[in-house]
């Protein structure tokens, strides 16, 4: 993508009406843009790096065999009465009548539409398991929105649902579901800040499965056991006596954090209100357990700002970048612009995601504070001096030293770099 | 895929409730799920058929310098009504108010949203043109939803906008989109039967484009003229004339089609309001043109099963086909387990889409309507009396005979009829 081409432009002011670090570096670097309190658009370039984050998660929820559905976003009153959260959760969804004054809701979770759906296909334990997920917009009419892509209004969630023959099968689930969810940290480059958090069950369980990634300005706290890697909500802190749940150990830190990730195991907290049973081998009618397994998406790259910035921008880690390379021109010489621009249609060629900011009213200054604030993990500079050498620069994002590159090893360089 | 896993199952018998072909054969074959009057759930197969429109109109976009981003659902009140569009169109909006009192809306489409976004990046002429889009679940508070995806509540769509410096670029760009999208329309198998039709343009020009699609239980009335390939739509004939609009002809073919795009000039309709303007390059301040052009991804699905079915079920053109080969298994003889499935294993090593019916619990005769009914392409069959020619029967969906290919050449075969 040429820069002198891309739709947005970075804007160098720090915004007023945004606390968080995530809200400011995006909307600064031109990925994001507010329409009001809690509601985003995603732009051109926030749009690469939320499909980046989409991609992962959808590859790991097909490898724990979960099978890609788009529910709606509208809900009808009479799903929600069936398990008395119409009523009972009054205020997260937004509701109105459609024009036949039938009363409706937006969707900000979807076991009562899933649950249903999977009654029809569902009736034998030959039918069993299913795991469905999807990955879609959903809606919280919130009191407050705040943390810019963290408690938004409208946000882009992934939810998987496991429907199972007994409690067994949905542990065994949810194992794998939580060691699918660490590797989709590990891809997005916050796995080693990211702990399971053991939190309140709500009406489900004893305690329910959070992902916390520690940040200095996350909205949870949590009290973290470093030999065990397992760390507790402060919700529930005092029930489990200030002691990690697995090795009992007293010494626990107390950290901020960012639920990334969540995963419960409903059991037939829904199966049950709406009547979801199964015939096992004996024929003998039992209820269905579920699971289901949430990560916002949108709130994921909140988070990932918010772990990886400096005072000058972002650094995407390179999976979710939405380039791998920053082609920088900053010379007027027409040898440095012909070169540059045959560099930039050599990696279009590989397929080698890069952009190349070819802006003529830039100065290189300007050129060097967008690529910061941008955060795109490596730039790439060709200069009178560096072509001598028949060489570009390449700087990584979070490093102060550059290498010098032999023009004709570029390709081999990022093909080894982007392994 | 293994049909034994997939987690939907067919349905023999016509549904009631619903009229339409589409929505009858794609809730039989278990693609979509009826929530309520015109809102859909998208099913595993369902969603592999939306996810390949996409990309097809995706990649379309983008060869026309479309840049993708992702806009809100929720749209302040304030934007509706500096296009006076609040009050105007007050009953296709679904309106509500957030929990501080804050009046708001579900998007139906978004100029509202798409003109003072720009109006922050775009100042000079150096900024223009700009083309933007994206693919998103749209809402409209219709009084009768109908005719299955063709008109919902809840759809989705492609809706691009351009932005340009004065009416000729963008007429220039008007006949760009416009190949653009009989590409789309070849690509997913419907060119040969959609025709651009001059419409009412609205508050916007004389005439709007439309692109129909000609079946039997179109909603629109078209009046084709054969010769120039170009149509006009039912509502503005009486005002051309009942000639065509290019070559003045009057033998025009009465047709029922569906609308399964739109491409507008909407001038200064949006920019004016919202006073989106730019420098020229004599430093002059001029209004910026628009143009819009949408295309119903979910309604084009539709469309795509109501010009292709039979009495046994849907017909899938290729590209848009949830899988390329149906691989179909009928005795239950060890050896030809065995051999089918290596023969899946095989496909799957090369990335071919194929469906595996594998179910130990269905009939010849039921696998064969099944295959009917879902409508895949090439349907392959392996049994004792092909395995003693060392064959594979391969049957197209829409033709009678079938023909026998070697085992060994059935990936090549595949890649063939891939291309």
């Amino acid at each position: 993508m040429k820069q002198s081409s891309l739709f947005t432009k970075t804007i160098k002011e720090n915004l007023k009406d945004e606390e968080s670090i995530n809200a400011q570096l995006l909307i600064r670097g031109g990925f994001i843009d507010k329409l009001m309190a809690g509601v985003y658009s995603y732009l051109p370039l926030g749009f690469l790096v939320l499909k980046k984050i989409e991609n992962i998660v959808r590859e790991e929820m097909i490898n724990i065999s979960g099978q890609e559905v788009f529910l709606p976003a509208l809900h009808p009153k009479e799903n929600w009465e069936i398990t008395n959260r119409w009523q009972q959760e009054e205020n997260i969804m937004f509701k109105f009548k459609n024009q036949r004054g039938k009363d409706m809701g937006l969707g900000w979770t979807h076991e009562e539409i899933i649950t249903p759906l999977v009654k029809k296909f569902v009736h034998s334990y030959k039918d069993l398991p299913v795991y469905v997920f999807q990955i879609q917009n959903k809606f919280r009419n919130e009191l407050r929105a705040k943390s810019g892509l963290l408690r938004g209004r409208e946000f882009i969630m992934k939810d998987l649902y496991s429907f199972h023959k007994d409690e067994k099968d949905l542990d065994n689930y949810h194992e794998k579901a939580k060691k699918a969810y660490f590797k989709i940290f590990d891809r997005c480059g916050i796995k080693k800040q990211t702990f399971l958090t053991y939190a309140s069950g709500g009406a489900f369980s004893k305690y329910s499965h959070e992902f916390q990634t520690i940040t200095p300005y996350g909205e949870d706290e949590i009290y973290l056991c470093e030999k065990c890697r397992l760390a507790i909500n402060k919700e529930i802190i005092k029930e489990s006596n200030y002691q990690c749940i697995q090795c009992k150990n007293k010494d626990l830190k107390i950290k901020k954090a960012i639920e990334v990730g969540n995963i419960f195991k409903l059991k037939d907290r829904f199966s049950k209100p709406f009547d979801l049973k199964f015939k096992d081998k004996n024929g003998e009618e039992k209820i269905i357990m579920m699971g289901c397994y949430g990560i916002g998406i949108s709130r994921l790259m909140g988070a990932v700002v918010e772990v990886y910035h400096d005072d000058k921008g972002i650094i995407w880690p390179k999976n979710v970048s939405p380039y791998l390379l920053h082609l920088i021109r900053i010379e007027k010489d027409k040898e440095i612009i012909n070169k540059t621009d045959k560099i930039y249609n050599d990696l279009q060629k590989e397929k080698i995601e890069v952009l190349y900011d070819d802006r003529e009213d830039k100065t290189a200054g300007e050129k060097f504070s967008d690529a910061d604030l941008i955060g795109i993990p490596y730039r790439v500079l060709l200069t009178k001096k560096t072509l001598e050498k028949e060489c570009v620069e390449i700087k990584k994002r979070n490093e102060k030293k550059s290498k010098l590159i032999k023009i004709k090893d570029v390709i081999k360089f990022v093909k080894e770099i982007s392994k």
